[in-house]
Formats: C-alpha cells, sequence, structure tokens
C-alpha cells in the first residue's frame, strides 16, 4: 500500500465524520463539540496532519497517475490518443490507467468512480455515445479532481476541452476533390442525428458553396459502414456513371466503395476519385492507397494532457477554462492522385 | 473517496507503525508496550475495525477491480483479448484498469506498482518484450495479489497461464495451403530469435514433414512487415514464377505481398494461393480477402479472466495452477478460394 500525506478528507474516513466536522474542529470552531474536537484534534496531531500544506484542499497528496476513459480501445483514432496522452504523461513522471466505457453509459460512471477510487490526480475522458446524464461528471468535478474532455465533450460541465473541427476536415476534404476538378461528388455520409454526420455534411455543402457548386441533393447516400456499401452497391452503383468524385465520412466505407467500383470496372482515381476521413492503417493498406483526413488523434493526447497536467500543477490556478479546437489534415495519396 | 473495510494495514498506516506489531498489539503480544497496545486497540475500536473476517489477510477489502498491463493497445490481438477480459470481469461485476507497458519493461514495473497501489484484486499481464528481470512479478505475489499471464509469460513466476500454441497455428495455415494442392509454399516469416518466428517457422515444417513433402530452404525469406515486402520486392518476383503458395507470418505482410504479385501480373488464387495470421481486421477489407489463422484474443481474454475471478474468490484455494493452451483456427477467405 502506498504511504501518502494525510489529509481532512482521510481523517474524515477513519473517523467517520464529515470533512467539514473535521475541517471546523480543527479550527476550534464553536459549532462542534469538545469531544470532537479533542478526538480530531489528537488524532491528527498523532497521523502528523499538517494543515498549511494542504488547507486549501480536500484532496490527498499526488499519485502521480491519470486516469482515462475511452469509449473504444479498437478504434484507431483512440488508440493514436493514448499515444500521445502516454508520451507527455510518462515524459513528466506520470503514470497512465485507462477505462473503456464500450459506449456503455452505466460502465462509464463506474470507471469514473473506479478512478476516482484510486485517486488519480486527474482525468481525460471522451464522452460515451449513450451518455445523457452529466451526473458522473460532476462527481469529478465536486471531488476537486481536475477533467478535460477531449474529441467528444460534456457541454453541462466547465472544463478545459480539446476538439477537432469535423466540419472543416470535410470542407478540406471536399475542396481537394473539386480542385482536382470533380463536379458531381457522391457523399458516403453518416446519420444525421450524429454530431459528426452533420458537420462532415455541412463541411461537404460549405465547400460546394465556396465553390459556387450546386448540390444535387440525390447525390447525398446514408452510407457509413463496410456492410453499408454491400447493401446499397446498387444504388452506388446506379450513380457511378455520373459520378468523378466520392467523399466517405470514414475510411473503411471509403475502401469499401472504392472495391466496389473497381469490381465494376471503374478505374480509380482517373473516372472517380475517393477519399476518405480518419487516416487510420487501412487508408496506406488499401490499394490504391487512400486520400484521406488525419484526425490529430496523437495531436489532441499530447494537447489535452498538457492542458490536465497545468490544472494538476496548479491547484489553485484561476485562468478561465480553455476549448482547444485542432483543424484536421489532408492526406493525399493514390485514391486521388493521378 | 470510497469507504471500504478498515484493515490492519490501514491502521498501520495511519498510527505509522508495522503492520505486525499492530497485529500483536490487538492479540495483547507481550512484546508490545501497554502505550501502543491501548493506542492500537482504542483506534480499532473506534474504526470498528473487525478482526474475524480479516485476520488470515493483511490485504484490505476488495476493490471489485481487475487490472491488465498490455504491450501494445493499438495491436488488434490485444484489443480483442481486452474485449474478452471486459466481458467476463463486467458480468461478474468487475471493473476493469488498464495499463500499457509499451513493449518497455521500466513502464511495465511502474504500472505493476501502480495496479498495486489502486489494490486491484487481481492482475491480468502480458509481458513486455524488453522485459528480462521477474522481480516486478514477484512484487505481485508477495502482496498476495492473484497473477494470470496470457499470451506471452513470465517463466520464472508460478501462476496460471493462458496461451495460444502458435506452432500448431502455422502448421494448419500450411496444411490448408498443401491440401490446396500448393507444392512450393513461400513463407515469409519473423526473426527467428523472435519466439513466434521459430514456432511459426516450425509449423510450416511440421506440415511439409506431415505430408512428405521436401522442405525447399530457398522458399524462406526474412520478411515480416510490409515495408519488408517493398525493400524485398525483386526477391519475392524472382521467387515467384516457381511458387503456387505463400504463408506469411502476419496479415499486413500477406496482403503487402498479395498485392506485389497483383501489380505484376499474378492471379491470386488460381495462380498463387495466399495465407497469412492474426485475422485483424485488414483480413477482411483487402482485395481479395485474406485466409488466415484466428489467434482468438476475444477467448484468450474471456479465460485468463475466468481463471483469475477463480482465484481471486478463493485466496486459500490449494489447487495447483494451470496452463491453458488454446488451439488457433483456420479462417478460409477469398485468398485461398477458387
Amino acid at each position: 500500500m502506498k504511504t501518502h500525506q494525510i489529509t481532512i478528507k482521510d481523517i474524515a474516513r477513519i473517523l467517520e465524520i464529515s470533512p467539514s466536522t473535521v475541517s471546523r474542529a480543527l479550527k476550534n470552531h464553536p459549532d462542534i463539540s469538545p469531544e470532537t474536537k479533542k478526538l480530531v484534534q489528537t488524532f491528527a496531531e498523532k497521523v502528523k496532519y499538517r494543515p498549511n500544506a494542504l488547507a486549501l484542499s480536500l484532496r490527498s497528496s499526488k499519485t502521480f497517475t491519470i486516469g482515462v476513459i475511452i469509449p473504444e480501445i479498437v478504434h484507431h483514432f483512440f488508440s493514436s490518443v493514448i499515444s500521445g496522452i502516454e508520451d507527455v504523461a510518462y515524459a513528466a513522471g506520470y503514470k497512465v490507467m485507462m477505462c473503456q466505457s464500450n459506449e456503455n453509459d452505466a460502465r462509464e460512471a463506474i470507471n469514473i468512480q473506479a478512478l476516482l477510487d484510486s485517486q488519480v490526480d486527474g482525468i481525460l475522458i471522451s464522452v460515451s455515445k449513450t451518455t445523457r446524464n452529466s451526473e458522473p461528471f460532476q462527481r469529478i468535478v465536486e471531488n476537486n479532481t481536475p477533467i478535460v474532455f477531449f474529441d467528444r465533450v460534456c457541454e453541462e460541465i466547465e472544463s478545459d476541452r480539446v476538439i477537432v473541427d469535423d466540419r472543416e476536415g470535410a470542407r478540406i476534404a471536399t475542396q481537394h476533390l473539386i480542385s482536382l476538378g470533380c463536379k458531381q461528388i457522391l457523399m458516403l455520409g453518416a446519420p444525421l442525428h450524429m454530431l459528426i454526420g452533420k458537420q462532415r455534411l455541412d463541411g461537404y455543402k460549405l465547400a460546394h458553396e465556396q465553390n459556387e457548386l450546386a448540390i444535387n441533393p440525390s447525390l447525398f447516400m446514408r452510407c457509413d459502414t463496410r456492410d453499408d456499401v454491400t447493401k446499397q452497391a446498387d444504388a452506388i452503383l446506379s450513380l457511378a456513371p455520373h459520378i468523378d468524385g466520392i467523399f466517405a465520412v470514414n475510411d473503411s466505407t471509403a475502401i469499401a466503395a472504392m472495391q466496389l467500383l473497381m469490381k465494376n470496372g471503374y478505374k480509380i482515381p482517373t473516372q472517380i476519385k475517393v477519399i476518405g476521413f480518419g487516416d487510420g492503417p487501412n487508408a496506406t493498406i488499401s490499394s490504391p492507397s487512400l486520400s484521406t483526413v488525419g484526425q490529430k488523434g496523437y495531436e489532441i493526447g499530447q494537447e489535452s494532457t498538457r492542458m490536465l497536467l497545468t490544472r494538476i500543477s496548479n491547484p489553485d490556478l484561476a485562468e478561465a477554462f480553455h476549448t482547444r479546437v485542432l483543424t484536421p489534415e489532408l492526406i493525399v495519396r493514390e485514391s486521388t492522385t493521378i
């Protein structure tokens, strides 16, 4: 078991009284009974409680551990984020402990409590898709544990945040196709009730507006998995003779569409140029390799950790919370290069 | 902060005396001074220490948390293992906390300490490639924390283990090619000082022996990454006219070799059949899709967790340690199906 400096909270827990009673007993507050005062003061002396060092905080001393909660470890974006987090954290002498919510809000709440129980010095979190209730995050705040949200934030919690500009990523991708001469660009998109579905469609539209290109509504399809491409193969193939570009909301959909078109005699990129979104490992393995938009997962991890460490090192920092917005980057490969 | 049953170790920490002094003071041992006895006994009463429940163990009560240390989260095999671990653990009411060693033995040792500090109920670990020293694992044993090694074990520590039979996986893959009529099978293998390099070559050889097929030494190449395939493209292409099958030590090498051959006019699978090893997501995304060997990561995670939970629930279990060996499975896709 680690040894750590004793805090008001520790004393409260051991003596089974509230932290505020401990705090007031130590200050000889008149509301507190002489018996309780004696108990608390004698105990505090015995365990060498040091009020000056810790009076401002109910938190126990540092564990030099950062807790991370992510939706899905198997997702390449999140594993890139973790690399960024770990590189900054370990370089600063911090350890990293991770929990996976698996897009399940109940598991997320359990994970938060587990990390708080482990007395991590701060928490980095990307919110599960199923989360509707901010109460578990509120508990982190009440525990005086610094928190930084990355990629998917909880709007109700005031905190530092690091996000990527999804709309701008989609605009860049679409602009790339337009700059190469594409005029009829099929978008394979996510459901519009999902934030990335809406933002990436907005970016696609914005690029068209900026280039004074008409948007053909029949060129938007709800199709965002490899399976969707298989199921909607007929619809895609019926549009194929009329298009010169495809922007897909993620890499695996882009690759599946590319393979479908090639099997049916289309040449990529000469006849149809294809761009994805995400820049996972599949983008380099596909043939032709896939142009795409890099989401800067590694940088997100680094930046979130830097922001968290600043808060951990300066618990009394009065500075307002920041939101850092990273711009995705265009990555050009064979699927758009002749 | 969690509330938990107070233990002898807690009392020792708070009062800054050794656990054995606390234990003896509670038993009225004559070696302990009356002052210390009074302090310990009064304190134990105050904090409702329950000797009967915990007398047999210095460990604090359960946190219902399992600690996991894995080499690389980004690796598909390990993320499958994690899914298996979490499904069994959460179903049994346990939380999972993960640390990544990043194949770094120093970081692995730090992670072990962090998990012990968090008082996890048990640890699942796959050893980092750079680990030479068993001392950090010994600390887990000394802490009376149950441990199960999976996939990569530490031979010096007696414990439960779950491993896959790599040689058998390679034998199955090679046998599949032989059964389809292949007689000249190029093996793209890993360095032989690595265990998987040696075991997978052994499996390749065994399949040849079992079929009384001669092994042509010029058909083994040290080539186990996509980059290696690019660098050794000339050598592979010079062998291509003489081979009818390829067994690659992992999927990405198999896919890269397949793409190289197709670009140079070879037909897969009609002229050359290709099989990989691993069954990551790329195997289904490649075109043609890749036949491969599944490593049963999910089952490894499930089985390791079941073994760990058995030890956690039965701390006094006298049963000897087990090693569970899982057999990899053949997965047939387009790259070997005409």
